[in-house]
């Protein structure tokens, strides 16, 4: 499958050496950049093949292009994402979908109307071993019914956060999987300001408690602590009438020094789900080759809008706020 | 230290055979029992050299009783200790305190009047060794100031459980131990009602998720969930600036057998915190023969019912609660 | 009970403060001590009402001494035990029972010739709820018949140590509580001398790798490492047909911080066994008040000093010796 | 890189998919089996546009194949491997590279006759990221000077295993893996016979104790337990002058559920190391692309397979045996 990269960035170049080292079935025949210099070098830099365009819907249209990957600034995604589907080519787009959820649903009528699943969104916990080991443990019944979901999610420090960043940037991850894990939806959500950290900017509040709660009735409390300096620990506990199942933790060397028994947490996020990129993308290439898709989907990517933008309501106003997520439509269903 | 044991119920004898038995410093001469044959059975089964009271205020005013154990069912403890107050001898009194806030505040105001330390209310957990080991972490600042708690109070069924039981009878002990360990006071509190259960009876709400908010901002998370099935489990763990401590599990066996590595989780609550028990009697014992109350005070019981009250309104209004707990008198200051 | 106890240093101060502030049914009556004012400022320390000895016999011979502990320096053991058998009166003292195979086999033949349980060995192990737990585990056929054990004993410095120390004063234990893990006895040892730590003493070998057979074939494999230097660490594993089990690791809070996740090793040995110091001299006092004897007896303390020298033997030699224990009799076993 | 596989068996269809589907650089244009049939076959299974040769020399010699993959019966590694060194061409074969420790004598000379590195052998875990990272500890220092090794490699059971299989089949890959951790070569090897398990046949001694050697003195204790019934368990603690480290285990849902909280753990061999075959056989891809062989060496099957042989002899004649390994020659050194 030859693949256009829109995109050239941090992202996009790690998506790039793991379509041409790492990854089985793709090629890298185009990219584009704003910065057109800095997508000449990564070409040159990674030694590809690859033509270098100056606007990313010549590249989406060019004939030579399969399938496209959008890792360029989120504000741009949109566009690029409904160019694809005007071209009818798959189109691997890096989170958020849209910067809307106005946007989203844009995507999701214009693949609707397109008739062909061609939409991806980067959420690639979906395809971390942990998370389908426990998702498993879930679908095989072993702890019967969920009834409640404990998770956190921490960062170290999160430099250049502002804002709504911590739900926006941080959040919607747990967003997107708990949906994926439980098979449910959201109804309403909760969200609560704790002390707050000296260690965050003053413009930031951290750490976050969101409490989310499904169609089922499922409550979910979630921990959001960007700048809790120990280390990225991300744990998601699944509290079911029969037992309790906990996302396992990255293996690691257990020392016994100076008077502890340690473990390595790991402090930069990037390591936490190294192998559910690559994971994600191959899956991604295989299906798309086909013409399926099985990852997230454009609607899944508007679903996680509406609900981001409940929680930055709740957040603001201190109530509970509810979460109306229309209907499914039967095409994406699964 | 002589004392008089009110109420030879199950507990009663297990604080009787405990003074007898395993501590020091303390004899059980005189007993009593709404059931006077059970109290002499026990005498008779113990082999006490007691005195069988068919009044527990007889008992109280006795001249060969120092001090007073109260484990008689919860509606007589107000009288009991009132009498002891009245008496001025030391009571340790079994939870509750008295079964409304009002009867704590008369017992406050009572020992106030009295002028002497002489009351202590029977929460354990104070003499945990892994709770005292995290308050320890949290006192030698290790882990910075605390924002968050996330805590879990597990049953594996709760056989005679009805109605708001498992906040009157099973939360009492995390609105007790983490006033303690954060050295903080409640100021307001939520309840949530996830999807219930189909292993708890019809009339009883489980699990629960209770929010307290302290006067620092601490927000603490606690589940309830009695008839969880797998086990009595108790955890907490304190969220800090720049770290996070959990509540030492207790200690087992490591397995590994028929593809699993695995470690008994306790099912019976008697075990859990059995050296709490020993430690807590003991310490009141020492305590009280000095004339010093260390263990969890009147007003420990009163700021307990308060909150109780408050979490009973919340889990029915569904909103969120303000619990108002009066100025501290100078004489309950440590 | 009314004790008597002979020595007054570290341990028997140690052993004075549990009967008088710990322990229930036991009083020191009468203390001795090579230097009688440090057994005169220990009575006075401790506030006991008891008589200071000049010599330890002359305190086993009282009248108002039932019981006698005997703490004094290791030489003087065997001396004590067999004045306290001639006077018919029950001993608990500290390890060694005797500084050689043949005072121990002379001890077990005055209480074989006198007909009467009187003499315990202070093997603490067996006491401690960890090795309890584990010896269930075997005892109840979890693991199916044991095969293999491997097991550690790593202190973070061992000051004073000196030659054949680490055998004779550290593995002992080992030795006595693998017996009666295993219900089984030795029949050889051989000691392996890896490469050692800069860490010890020139004149100190250390580690060691001990290797013992059983009766049964089972093989144990035994770490001795005394200047391990990161904590005081007792590991053992019981390798059976259908499975492992492992001695529990003392509990502690679990902390993550600065990029780990870890918790405390001790560094102190004393406080790895502490309550079963406790468990130890109570169940001593309870039986010995009924005349009888439940823990680690004269001939177990004679068979630790056999196995013990076959240890130096082997190490001296290289070589595999055999650890020829006599006919166990009939009065000893269980 | 064009390859060809000799041996279409379970591991030469694993390789064969690994290269056509997971990894990228390699293709497979030719097999041969001394089943035809089932050469065929595979290629039709997985779709290879690749030849299939009666006789593993002639693929060898053919010109389309760049580089050899051997994955046939043991017995005939030697003669591809030599073939493939007459040809000029890399080769990665599977252990053993030669069935006696004088084959793969042949095979150095060969190698270093042609003064090109061409040879690897499959001995996976120098590639699994657990073993990596204990590598990684060791190197830093982090734990000072490796005194003694544990180790444990325990599989549930050995279907068809017979005499010495658990020292040829399944120990040689700790005999591979520690000479990598520690940088040393073996000096001597006792092998210990405890107690057999009845789940072994009866032709099969079950399990093996081996201690090993090294020339820095660093003591090797290994369990070899094939028949352990529970799992497929590797483990390996390093003990260092300061401190131990021990290899990772896998990774797993932690449940709690029926009054135990347990991770399961793998039955099947083939999943622990299923990741490090990916690596392995992708570095091989690369470096021999690059004309480079970077993981174990003819030189590092020669040392393991005269390990091995002084095994046997030790098991055999119960002493301690000598292990006697040629100067490495500097083509060799790394």
């Amino acid at each position: 499958m030859n693949i256009g990269v829109i995109g050239t960035g941090a992202i996009g170049q790690d998506h790039i050496r793991r379509i041409t080292n790492k990854l089985t079935g793709g090629r890298v025949v185009a990219v584009s950049d704003v910065d057109q210099d800095r997508a000449r070098q990564v070409v040159s830099d990674q030694q590809l093949e690859a033509k270098v365009y100056a606007n990313g819907h010549d590249l989406i249209r060019a004939d030579e292009v399969d399938a496209v990957v959008v890792t360029s600034w989120g504000d741009t995604h949109e566009e690029y994402v409904l160019s694809s589907i005007a071209a009818g080519k798959p189109v691997f787009c890096e989170k958020p979908l849209a910067t809307t959820a106005e946007g989203c649903r844009r995507i999701v009528e214009a693949e609707l109307a397109c008739g062909k699943h061609l939409v991806q969104v980067g959420y690639m916990r979906r395809y971390d071993q942990g998370y389908r080991a426990l998702k498993k443990v879930l679908d095989d019944g072993v702890i019967g019914e969920p009834l409640m979901v404990h998770c956190v999610h921490r960062n170290p420090t999160a430099p250049g956060f502002k804002g709504d960043m911590p739900i926006t940037d941080s959040f919607v991850h747990e967003i997107d999987v708990l949906r994926w894990l439980l098979e449910d939806d959201y109804v309403s959500v909760q969200v609560i300001l704790p002390r707050k950290t000296r260690f965050a900017p003053e413009d930031v509040q951290d750490p976050h408690i969101i409490l989310l709660e499904t169609a089922k009735g499922i409550r979910i409390v979630a921990e959001v602590f960007v700048f809790a300096q120990y280390g990225y620990d991300i744990q998601c506990q699944v509290v079911g009438e029969k037992g309790i199942a906990n996302l396992p933790e990255p293996a690691g060397v257990v020392l016994r020094k100076n008077a502890k028994c340690s473990v390595d947490i790991l402090m930069n996020w990037k390591d936490r789900f190294i192998d559910a990129y690559d994971v994600e993308l191959q899956d991604w290439i295989r299906s798309a080759s086909r013409g399926e898709m099985n990852g997230p989907s454009a609607w899944d990517g508007y679903v996680q809008a509406i609900t981001a933008d409940a929680c930055l309501e709740a957040k603001r106003t201190g109530g509970i706020v509810s979460i109306h997520i229309p209907e499914c439509p039967e095409f994406y269903k699964r």
